[in-house]
Order: structure tokens, then C-alpha cells, then sequence
């Protein structure tokens, strides 16, 4: 069952300190929930290498395959960042110094101390008809080109952009969702639970285990487009947890 | 520049719940980690949604990608977990009832009051032809087959399977890497970092810049699957942070 009055979009990590554990991801899980929070939908998310050909190439796959493809890192002044002449290049346009961001850049540095040398003036390089993303903390820019939106990798950085990104698209059909806890195992949960989320095709359920001190419980997530839905299938799951002699514990 | 005498491998987790946001994947940073000290080279992650095609897909392509594929979440016993049947398909065999995996979930639920009910039968449920991958913390398995190892989602599991698998798999070389700490913005390093770089074909040099209290620095961490390269270009990085007047500091 697919339900999607929503844009659909996926987010893409690019950087070998990731997948090589010394960097912990906690990109994904910001872009999940602020997406979800505004209607669209994270089919899949993507950690790849900072890689030329492999950037290209998934670029151009994936951006016609949702809606909105959002991606993080490889955009700094070092060696390392290609993820811009790499995008450019998925979209055969050159990379050019940009005015509006060599203006931001020139601005920032100002009276720092701090020198706007080659490899910093690399920063205001943006394929050519590019919208500018802001920066709100460090001025150097993401950029938006046709349906892919490039942010920075640092999670302050790449969160301010997404916040500026979020007010100026799209959003769809907000999910609604009610979560539920009890103390029984979701083995015994699982046939019911399937038995309420087949006779709604608008609702979704997923079930989550836990552990805590000995005990164990599951987490049941009620998830719809329509409020109406959800309430009634959520109505069902806490009479169902209440012939166990259990009591439901709406959370969240 | 690629070095490879490492065996390459993806991981894939899958779970509507990381791509809502509501759960933060904290498996991808562990198995990359783990990866890393044995020699294992993670070239991408993926998150995908709970779909049977989808998964039934991103396994058959994956799995000829690389050398090992790493899966984790939807092998438990309710609706939502559907990995073992979507592996299954994507090699096309039956999921058949294992008696070992059988055997174990009976002798782990033995006394605890615990129905073993057709629920939690399922996950005795194991494509045809699979090894057993052991669970020393709730007993159901995950499996290997051809290359792809499926893991369960919760992390705690996981781990203890991970670790059951690497005993038993082809390790590759070590990546040996050295971690520089020092107050100086990536933008003043580029250029030289760039020279050092590219002096050697056995190196890697990566630049992650960080601001706290105020402060501009950078991490710059230079790799190499052969331990000279890796000193060398150390040195040479060393010494270059010298000539700004500061001292490198190595980190981790």
C-alpha cells in the first residue's frame, strides 16, 4: 500500500570520512525528520564517496528519480571538495565564479584577518544557473540547480541551509502519526497489528521492539495521510493492547 | 588515485522508520567502523523503505557491485518485516522453515512464557540454502547467502552478529591512518595539502574543518594502506603547520 499526495525526495551524504567510520552521519536523520515535518517524502538516502565519476553519475540518476534530491558535503575550499564541479558536469554546465557569492565571500572575510586566497575563492565557484543557497553561519554558499540542492557537510551549516531551502519549496500533504507503547512482545502483536493495517489502505503501521531492563515491548507507530484514518486505526491498536490486561501509552 | 587490495562492500539498511526521521540509524557509523579495522573497504550506504520490489532490486544490483553486501533491519516477526522473503526473491529461492533456527528460537523461549506462536515461527524462516548468521542476544538469526549478509535492526543485535561475521570472513589490508589537529582554517591549507597529496599515489588526505569557542581549525587526516606512505606524508603535513607558527597536534 502507497500513499503519496507527497514530493518525494532523497538525500545524498558525500564523503569517504563517513564511510569509512570516522565521521558519524547525523545528516540523514536531520534531513528525515525535517522533511517529513514538512510533507515530503525520504524515499532513500545515500552515503557515497567523494568520488568525481560516482558523484556525477548518481547525480543524474537519482535527480530523475524524485522529485527534490538534496545532498551534503564536499563543498569546502580543499582539495577533497568536488561534489560542485561534480554536479555541474551531471547537468553539462561549466563552473563559474558566481558575483553574489564572491560578494558574500569578499564581505565575510573582511577584516579578519583571514586572506580569501584561490583555494577559499574556489567557494564562490558555481555551475552556471545555479540559484545561491544562503549560508547564514559561514557565507561560502550551497546552491540549487534544476530539482538538486547542494548544502555544506558541517550539520550547523548544512541545517541553516535547509531551513532557508524548506520556505521556498514545495511541500506536500503533512503525515500524521501516533505512536504507542506496551510492555508485550511484538510477536504477539504481529497478526492483529497486520489485521488493522489491512483494513485501511490509508494507514500505515510499523512495529519496533525494545528492550529495557529486562523487559520487553513494542513501539507501534500509526502513520496516515488522513487524520481521520489514523485516529481510528490507532482506536484499534490500544483496544487490542487492552485484551492483553495491558495498558496503551500514547508517546510522543 | 585508488589503492584497493581491500575486499569492497555496501551496506544497506532498511527501514521506513530511519527515512521518517523517527529513528536515528546508528548502525552505517558502527558497521563502518568495524569495517574499516578489518581491512574492509565500505564504498556506499544506503537507506532504503520497506518495499518488497525495492528491496528485491537494490539486492540483485548491489550484490554484484561489491564483495559483501551488509543488510540490516526487517527480519522480525511482524508485517513490516519483510527482508527475508524480498532476499529470497532476489536470488530466487524459497524461504523454507530452518530446523537449527527452529531449534534455537525454542530452546530461547523455553520458560519464559513466551508463546512461540506463528509470529515469531517466521523468523525460523530462512531463505534456501542460507548459512545461519548466530544471535547471542535473542536468538533469532539473521542469514548469509552468496554474498549478502542480513542482519537484524535493532543495533545491540546487530553488533553481536557483525562481530560473529567478521571472525569469519576474508579481512583485507589495514588502513592505517594518522589524525593532525590544528588552528588553522582549510582554506590556508588547501594548496599545499593538495601538493602533498598528489607527491604520492599511496595516500589519502582528507580536511575537516571545525569551529569551537570561536576558534577556526582544522582535522587533517592523511591514510594509506602502507604504513611509510602514511609517515612520510605526516611528517611532511607536520611540518607545513610549523610554518604558520603553530603546533600540529595528532589526534585519536
Amino acid at each position: 500500500m502507497t500513499i503519496n499526495t507527497q514530493p518525494t525526495a532523497i538525500m545524498l551524504v558525500i564523503g569517504n570520512e563517513v564511510l569509512s567510520g570516522r565521521t558519524k552521519d547525523k545528516n540523514i536523520g536531520w534531513v528525515a525528520e525535517q522533511l517529513t515535518n514538512h510533507g515530503i517524502k525520504l524515499v532513500e538516502a545515500r552515503i557515497i564517496m567523494d568520488d568525481h565519476d560516482t558523484i556525477v553519475e548518481t547525480i543524474r540518476k537519482l535527480s530523475k528519480e524524485v522529485e527534490y534530491v538534496f545532498t551534503s558535503g564536499g563543498i569546502g575550499p580543499t582539495h577533497d571538495d568536488i561534489t560542485t564541479s561534480a554536479v555541474a558536469k551531471a547537468f553539462n554546465v561549466p563552473v563559474l565564479r558566481n558575483e553574489e557569492a564572491l560578494r558574500r565571500l569578499k564581505n565575510h572575510y573582511k577584516g579578519t584577518g583571514i586572506e580569501l586566497n584561490s583555494a577559499r575563492l574556489k567557494m564562490a565557484d558555481i555551475p552556471e544557473g545555479a540559484l545561491l543557497i544562503d549560508n547564514p553561519v559561514s557565507a561560502a554558499p550551497g546552491f540549487n540547480i534544476e530539482n538538486v540542492f547542494v548544502m555544506a557537510g558541517v550539520p550547523k551549516i548544512m541545517q541553516a541551509m535547509l531551513d532557508g531551502i524548506l520556505k521556498n519549496i514545495k511541500s506536500g500533504s503533512k503525515m500524521v502519526s501516533i505512536s504507542i507503547a506496551c510492555k508485550i512482545g511484538e510477536g504477539n502483536l504481529a497478526q492483529e497489528l497486520q489485521n488493522i493495517e489491512n483494513a485501511d489502505d490509508n494507514i500505515e503501521i510499523g512495529c519496533y521492539p525494545w528492550f529495557k531492563s529486562g523487559v520487553i515491548g513494542t513501539n507501534i507507530v500509526v502513520r496516515s495521510l488522513n487524520k481521520d484514518s489514523c485516529q481510528r486505526a490507532s482506536i484499534k491498536v490500544k483496544n487490542f493492547i487492552k485484551t492483553f490486561g495491558e495498558t496503551p501509552e500514547i508517546i510522543e
